[in-house]
Formats: structure tokens, sequence, C-alpha cells
């Protein structure tokens, strides 16, 4: 048991008892011994962040081959890159990764990449949670559809090691999967209910492309295609129309809002407000660092506020509570996972603010401070599951970490 | 002297001799004595930041009244709290916004606010540099604008404490002023040889109701009462035309771009790359913290690069070196100061940034780094005009600045 003395809790002073992986007791003051006492003066408890788009394993490629054409970037930049990865690469890239979630307060995230193997060893030891799923792209080649189902269902066979990491399968995108690869990976979600992750509308160019392929837009496909529901996640969704986002609605399909690579890729920029009043499940995903090149939730929320007043021309969009709800309680909420709110019974997964930080003063609001002011110097302590995994801002292992991963960078770039 | 030793410049690792308040050598290796060196091992050198346009003062407005429409926001958050302002408070609010800069990296700044000589204090105290205007508002009262007209006299007759700060005017904007005071402060501006600031089309509603009081748009307006010149300054200039970018670029004015707080106001978002490729004089502002709500050009940055990728609708706009150059050189160039660069014969005005830390790695690219990447934990050390100003990230008398601050909140909060 911990027990959390003094700490600032929306508008009061208060003690918190942590017991095992919940939140056990709120109270003004406890007296409950515990096996460890934390003074928090001067401290503020928060929600961690969860990220509902990554891929935690692209660490290496940030600042590569900036203010390119997408084909210039890909083919001169990423892809001879990648095609140095070696599986013994993935572990220290994932730890770097998780490094960064944690210094931006983030307990939660879910990937999209491969060597999954390796991506769930890093999480496992580093105490993170993470949804990882088992990647899907066959180029439209039948075989190479039935070979990763077949994998798929390898990977799904085996239990996770632990109640943090839960698995799941993606399918890159429409325009990188064939029909029988999504319908046949949609098919084994439901039948080891897990969660299924796609690429959708990222660009204008995939709902072109669609409609001249396929005879309509990538939502309409998808929802005849059967893949829509509460376990699916559609990352970007950027261009969707009326009719796309009520069939988001109707199935409760969850979104995985990427602001700021959309920004940066020249994308197009999601209409946010007008899905938060059509009552969508919105999350927010900070994509790679390919686009971005940052994993902090923090700037990805001023960066969410900001497109979706800008994209609405009103100060009335975006709102502090909405964003920064988004960012938490909604990514923990889509995967079934009772955290992302300071409250008896949920699971300890939380942040600790320095209320003396520049930054953070003063504090009118603190919410809004978070989202428009804050950075990674105002998180001292982050907690997954019960556990710290930040400690007054020392991580376990940095320094290695951070050696593991120069060793890694000198053998890819 | 201050020898700094092994310091990482643009791809090079070597030494650097600051004599004075200028760099005065770069080599390989410099075996010069010293009276003080320092190692920069595993160190970065880059030029400071010099933000263009922000209200220092503000800094006890920050999260007040978020998502609220602007008339209900000035009336209800913003004029109630202002009204409240003694000139005993503007030193201790000017010193935490300069806490704030030099953070972030700041050594040069251009203030909009009251109470001038309070602010020149607290800059001229903690050591950076800064144009200081005398405002100019009179709500169209030609007796306010004769008033307004003497005492900006007497503020430039008094010579300025030190040659890190420069006396300037403002004028407020077109909807505030009488032409009698914009040009009369215009008048004064080349008598003393001092720059001269307003606030200009940051809403399309100025533009609508310029056109219909004065039948030209603000900048036309501006061009036609000879305001307009190389020592002028324009905040904001979200919505020019074509033909008024062309007076901007004829007349050799200069814009203070300010994404941040165009977007969060939801009053447009400037075509950056339409102004670069123009080849108009641009530079970076972060705005008052209560439209912002932060004044660290780090992420004001990645908001000016992903603002104009977006609006451009294309990855080639708002390239890495364009944005760093607008956010140093350009704004120190539009001053008349020569800083901004790296270079000898240049002020020693720069950061020194820790290269192991987690946002900087891998170092594809640095400054993209420092636009998409970096928080002020990755800044170590500040130096204005040949001083340190922070040092291991340690700022002289910081826990009284912000003690002093909160004392001022919570009189006027």
């Amino acid at each position: 048991m911990i027990l959390l003395k003094n700490v600032f809790l929306n508008s009061n002073i208060c003690d918190i008892l942590i017991d095992g992986n919940k939140i056990a007791k709120i109270a003004d003051k406890l007296n409950t011994s515990a096996d460890e006492i934390i003074d928090c003066r001067d401290k503020a408890i928060l929600p961690s962040f969860c990220n509902t788009h990554t891929h935690a394993s692209m660490m290496f490629l940030r600042g590569i081959g900036e203010d390119k054409n997408l084909f210039d970037w890909l083919n001169q930049d990423i892809f001879p890159r990648e095609a140095k990865l070696k599986p013994e690469h993935f572990y220290p890239l994932s730890r770097y990764a998780i490094l960064e979630m944690i210094k931006t307060g983030t307990t939660c995230f879910t990937d999209m990449y491969f060597e999954v193997p390796e991506t769930i060893r890093a999480v496992e030891e580093m105490g993170l949670r993470a949804i990882i799923p088992y990647p899907g792209m066959d180029f439209f080649d039948e075989e190479e559809a039935e070979k990763r189902i077949q994998r798929a269902i390898k990977y799904l066979d085996k239990p996770s090691p632990n109640s943090r990491i839960k698995k799941a399968l993606y399918c890159h995108a429409i325009y990188t999967c064939s029909q029988k690869l999504v319908e046949g990976f949609s098919d084994l979600a439901q039948k080891y209910d897990v969660y299924l992750q796609i690429h959708v509308s990222e660009a204008q160019k995939e709902v072109d492309d669609c409609l001249q392929k396929y005879g309509c837009r990538p939502v309409e496909l998808l929802y005849k295609w059967g893949i829509m529901g509460p376990k699916t996640l559609f990352a970007h969704a950027v261009h969707l129309n009326d009719e796309e986002i009520e069939l988001v609605k109707k199935t409760g399909t969850v979104l995985a809002h990427c602001p700021t690579s959309n920004l940066k890729l020249g994308s197009g920029q999601m209409n946010l407000q007008r899905y938060l009043d059509a009552g969508v499940k919105l999350t927010l995903g900070t994509d790679g660092v390919s686009s971005n090149n940052s994993l902090s939730m923090i700037s990805e929320m001023k960066f969410a506020a900001l497109s979706a007043k800008n994209k609405a021309a009103s100060v009335l969009a975006g709102k502090v509570d909405d964003i920064f709800q988004i960012a938490t309680q909604n990514g923990f909420n889509a995967f079934g996972i009772k955290a992302g709110e300071i409250k008896v019974g949920y699971l300890a997964d939380f942040i600790l603010v320095d209320m003396n930080n520049q930054f953070l003063l003063p504090n009118n609001n603190l919410k809004s401070n978070m989202i428009y002011a804050a950075d990674s110097s105002c998180i001292t302590d982050v907690f997954c599951d019960g556990k710290a995994v930040m400690k007054n801002r020392i991580i376990p292992h940095e320094a290695e970490i951070i050696a593991d991963f120069k060793h890694v960078c000198s053998d890819l770039l």
C-alpha cells in the first residue's frame, strides 16, 4: 500500500491510498499505515495519458528527411533505413519510446509496428500498459494474406504475459490490405475478443482512390466489410463526411485523432468539434516520431485544441475539459481499462505535477495549464498500475536505455 | 573572457571564446587563457530566440476564462482583473515573464503593455535584451492623443539605462487609435529613430471594419498614413491580400507572426509560406499568455511549422531552416541587433542544449529536433550579451521571483 499525503486533487488538498493496482481511498486526512508514504505537498495528481496511436520503434527516424514530398521521403529516407531493421533492434527502440512516454506522462499506448514480441518485452519490463497488435499488410497478395492470418492466430493463441498488455490486431490501411486480409483479421478479432486497428481516411487521396476502386468512401467500405464496432479503432479519420461520422457513431467505433501528424504531413485538419458534437468516441494519439516528432501527449493536447479552434474558426471549439478528456479517460475507456480518472476503485495510473513549476502558475485552471503551458519539466512522478515508473524524475535504467538506443541508431543511420 | 570547450556547433566539435559581449573566436582547439572555462562536452550551442511580440506582464492571466467568446472573456475575465493592476505589480510580473523566457531560451523580446519603467527595471536586472515601447491608445479622443504624445516625448527623452534595452513606441491598433495618435507616434519614432509597433489585421473583422470606416484595408491605410518602413513592426498580420504583402515588402516593414494566438482565438491562419515566398521580413512572437498560454518560442516554432504546412496543404511549406531563422536571426536583425547566429563578431546571445537529452536524440537534424521534439528540459544554459542568465539550469533569484509573483497573483485574482 502506498499513501499519498497532502496531494492537490481538483481544488482540494487530500490524502490518497493506493492498494495494489487501485485507488482505494480518497479523504481529507488518512491515518492508515502503508508500506510507503509519499509527501505530495505542492504536487497535484492528475490522470496519466493514453496515447491511442503511435509507432514506438520508429524513434530512430526522428528528424530524418524533413520537408520532403511523401514519395521522396519514403523512398530516399524511410524505406532504406527501415530495411536495415533486425528483430534485435526493436527492444531497445521500444524502450526508448517508452522512456519518452513516461517522461511526458503517458502510461498506456497503442502500437502499430513489427516484431511485436520485442515491444511486449519492453512494455512488460518498464511497467507500462499497451495494446500491441499483430501487423497485417499484404499488398493484395492472397498468399501473404493467408500467411498473415495464420501467424496472427499463433500470436493470439499465446497468452499475454500480464494484465497490463492486451494483444490485438492491425490492418495497415485499405490501400495496402486486401478485403480478404481485413475480413480475416476482423473475424479473428471477434473470435479472440481483441481490438482491431486500421489507418482510415488520413489523406484526401485515400478517399478519392477508394471511390474510384470500390465506388464508395473508406468508412462506408469498412462498414460493408463488417469490421466496425466498439473494439475497432480508426486512426486519423480526418476526411469523414456526415454519413461516415454517423456510421462511426452508430457502430461505437473508436477514433484516434492525430492532429500534429495530420498537420505536419499536410494531410488536412480534422473538424474535432463536429466529431465531438456528433458524440463519437474520440481519443488522442501522437502517431510515430517520423511525423510528429515527439511522443508527448502534452504537446499533442495543445495542437488538438488549437487545430479544433482554427478549423471551426471559434474559440468555443476544442474546450479544455474536452481536450483533456480525449487525452486521458476516453483513451482508457476505449480499451476497457478503468483508468483516466482519479476516483476510488479506478486503476492507479496517474502523474504528479509540481505546482511550483513556472509553467503551472498561476493555478487559475490546472487542465488549461497542462494543455497550453506545461512541458515534461512539470511532471515529477508517473504511476502505472499502482507502481512508480518514474519517481522524482528518475526512471530506472535511463542511462542504459539511452546508450542502447544510440548504439542501435549507429547501426541504422 | 569565457572559453567554451568542446561544444557542438553545426556538425563539428569546437572551442568558442567570448570576449566581453561578443563571440571573439571559433576554432577546433583554442588554448587561450580565460576568466572562466566551461566544459561543454555533449552540449550544442545554438542562437537564442527573439520573441517579437508579447505582453510580458499579463502572466497573471494565464488560463483565465478559457473557451469563451471574445466579448465575454474581455468583460467578465480580463478587464476586471486588469483594472486592479497597480504600478508596483509590473516589476514582479515582468520578472516572472522573463524567467519563463530564459527557461525556454529567449534572450530578446518586444513588449507591448503599460508601466514601462517597471518592465525596463526587470529586464535590466535580469540581463536580457528588450525593445520596450511606450503605449499609445486614445479611443479616438483628441485630448488623450495629445497627452500620450507629450508623455511619449518625455519617455524617449530619458536615455535607456543600457545598450540591451531599446526604447520604442506602440499604437495598439487602428480600431483603438486615432489617425492623429498614429501619425504623431510615427513622427516621434522617426525623430528619435526608434521602433514603432502596432497590431495589424489580426482578425477578419478588423479588415471589414476598416473597409467600412476608411474605405481601404488596414495595411493600405497605414501606408497612406506614412507609418510603414523598416523600423515599423506589424504584429499578427494574418489577413493581408497580395497588394498588402507587396506594400509590406516594398517598405521593408517587419511582421511578427503569432501562430498560436491566432489559432487559439480563432482569428485565422497566416499563409506563412506565401509571405516567405514574397520575401517579406518575418519574425516570430508568442503573444501574451492570455492567448497562448506560454512564452516558449520552442513550442511557437512547432506551431509555426505545422500551421504553415496545414495552410499550404504541403509538407514543403514551413521548412525547418526557415522556421528556425524567423525565430532567431530574423528577430534580432529586425531590431538591428547583431545576434541570432553563432559567428565571430556576433553578440554572445546563445543557448547550450544537452545532446544526451531524450528529446534531442537521435541527432539526425538538430534544428528539427529543437522545433518539433524539444522542450525547456533540453536547455541547460542561456547567455545574453556575453553573460550567463541561466547556468546549469539555475537562474539567480528564481525562488524569490516565483514567490513575489504568487503574492501579486493573490492580490489580482
